[in-house]
């Protein structure tokens, strides 16, 4: 079976290593023997091994009847859309580890693949080399998913691990992400969520059947997150993680990216450094949670691979369910509920006395620092919006959700 | 599509429960309704909204057509074994929880199905409604899989974690465990580490495409781990876990069932109560852990339904990779290279510069009894016992494998 691979940065270079060294393995697990016949990048790459695979027009690629996979390791909306769409109308299955796409265009693409029998998959798009996206589909297929909760962003967990473990402040760990090659140059994307929000996007539309959009998902970063913060969660037996999640109660669904307080026994909470974990609640499995390695060339070329051999298995057949194209409205954000962890000033005269009329019933954590510090009772975003407006901007030092 | 399902204990109890209340969206999965025709049991259930389906003759069952997957929740090796064969024989899926069936006669099982074009599936079979046996033939198709490593058992899962966390004795919390059903009354399948032993026959037989024979495998139960040893396990930052694991070195593979010490931060180290979890090593991917219930009404009906949905929508195509049939030489387990944690009595006279003449370079480890303990450098079984054997039986208070 002939491929053509879209892309040689280093998730490319990955796949272009990983066929070569698994070959047979490979072989024998997709039915027959798996080829790269085209590579398309704007560099040639001359003297190299694959310099006689280079081409800079996809159209040869499109054209080619012998090609039967499209293998995208590109990044960005455009030309992945254009080519995506001109693949699988072409009769050629289509992969791709790139979130933008998937989360922006993924119901239509998953659409017009089923249309033309080919398949549309993206396993390496979440949780990097982690199956995922195959349990989600192939094996949790006698449940109704009602909870995916993750740690999507390697980055951020990278980040928020060392400031935890080695009592280190955001920046200075930022800075050795970044001479790691953990965190780009601008590590907007990671840190504020972003990446981890466009991931649970593709993963709530998978488990409920719906489009949902990344646009409409709340997202919190980690950036407000303090060192004092961590020594507080530790002393309360809890980590800060960045939590994205997806929920279905009552009929509807809700999702949001943001930093939580989880006990240390929380199976998230041992999941550290660049790790990713998901765990996925069903109806009847109960709490199932897969780990590995979020990111990286050679785990997102493991799960592309994968994908290439459930493609060339499936010739003729779709095999991934898809989502409706339809947006589905999700629930108000204010109307979920929530418990906060506060920590205020104590300048205040009677803070405490003030809090308890305004918060009622609250949980006091004793502070290591010259602050009065509190968790709410669980309560709406909005009535506790509300409250908290009753207080001074200039009295409050940090709030975070927590899992109680 | 009409099945049948042999045996109505506890787990047949959940398939049925979970065809029923899951209906609308099995069907969607399968791509058509998935419907009871018969259940065979001893027992009549009358008067039970089952009734006219039960059956005492299997025959029935075999000889009817419309039939298309036979669904085992019986357990044993008879007669399960001879109605899988006379299910395939005939044409028909054959789905299974049977650890014990699956481990003695899979890869016939597996060949049988593969020659009629039908599917062997026992998602069940290993870590209850943990995604693996799917994930390692359908997800990780990319990688060479080079090791293994998972709790396995429940039941010895929550001895070991309450004895750690509550500093209880072993007899104390296998009571409860039998209390809470969690163990049998006659706890040896469990506590011995047979029950984990079958399912790492599985999952290397699978991994590694060679028939790993069970009865090969060395196995120590969980017996002999005292009170003394979570404290020590404690003090070093370490946990003692029953660990099932296969390994492949230099083209030869090893698998075995022991008590293990491993550190806190390892992903296994997190896996408490009756949670299963399973860390699969690729040359590719890296590390990958699957975690959930390993057991269970609903967890183990979640694997046998997905099974159910996946033979249905593989019709007439053989999905699972076989292993073979010859049964695979296992390395020498004295030729193993191990650490030993170990606990002596401090009666000897000068013991610690025997035990230094005898093991040569040793950590020792501080003992909160009167006692000398220390952790042996990596050396082969072999080695060790020859070393150990030139110390008094009396001496010697207990020797525990650690992963260093």
């Amino acid at each position: 079976m002939k491929i053509a691979l879209l892309g040689l940065g280093t998730v490319g270079q990955g796949v272009v290593e990983v066929i070569h060294e698994n070959k047979e393995s490979i072989a024998k697990r997709a039915g027959q023997s798996i080829e790269i016949k085209y590579i398309l990048d704007l560099r040639s790459f001359e003297g190299e091994a694959i310099s006689h695979l280079m081409t800079k027009d996809f159209d040869v690629i499109a054209n080619d009847e012998e090609i039967a996979i499209v293998v995208e390791a590109m990044g960005g909306i455009e030309p992945a859309y254009t080519y995506a769409k001109a693949s699988l109308l072409k009769g050629k299955s289509f992969i791709t580890s790139n979130k933008e796409l998937v989360a922006m265009h993924g119901a239509e693409l998953l659409e017009i693949a089923r249309n033309n029998k080919v398949n549309f998959l993206f396993e390496a798009s979440v949780g990097g080399g982690i199956p995922i996206i195959r349990p989600l589909n192939q094996s949790l297929t006698a449940d109704e998913i009602y909870e995916i909760t993750g740690i999507l962003n390697g980055t951020t967990n990278f980040i928020l691990t060392k400031m935890q473990q080695e009592g280190r402040i955001f920046e200075d760990v930022l800075k050795e992400a970044q001479a790691l090659g953990y965190a780009e140059k601008n590590p907007e994307a990671d840190v504020e969520g972003y990446d981890a929000c466009r991931k649970i996007a593709i993963l709530s539309s998978l488990a409920f059947g719906e489009h949902v959009s990344f646009q409409d998902i709340p997202t919190d970063g980690i950036t407000q997150i303090t060192q004092e913060d961590m020594v507080y969660a530790d002393n309360m037996g809890y980590v800060i993680k960045l939590l994205a999640t997806c929920q279905k109660q009552d009929n509807s669904i809700f999702a949001r990216v943001s930093p939580m307080l989880i006990a240390k026994t929380h199976p998230l909470a041992m999941v550290n450094d660049v790790f990713n974990g998901i765990l996925v609640k069903g109806n009847v499995i109960g709490d199932v949670m897969f780990y590995g390695r979020g990111a990286g060339k050679l785990p997102t070329a493991s799960a592309m691979v994968a994908d290439i051999v459930d493609a060339a298995k499936h010739t003729g057949t779709n095999i991934i369910s898809f989502w409706n194209r339809e947006k589905v409205e999700l629930k108000d954000k204010e109307q979920v509920k929530v418990n906060y962890f506060i920590r205020l000033k104590k300048d205040a005269e009677c803070i405490e006395s003030i809090i308890k009329e305004i918060f009622g019933q609250i949980e006091e954590v004793v502070s290591p620092y010259n602050e009065y510090a509190f968790i709410t009772n669980l309560d709406t975003e909005a009535s506790f919006t509300e409250k908290i407006s009753q207080l001074s901007d200039l009295v409050i030092i940090n709030k975070i959700r927590i899992d109680k």
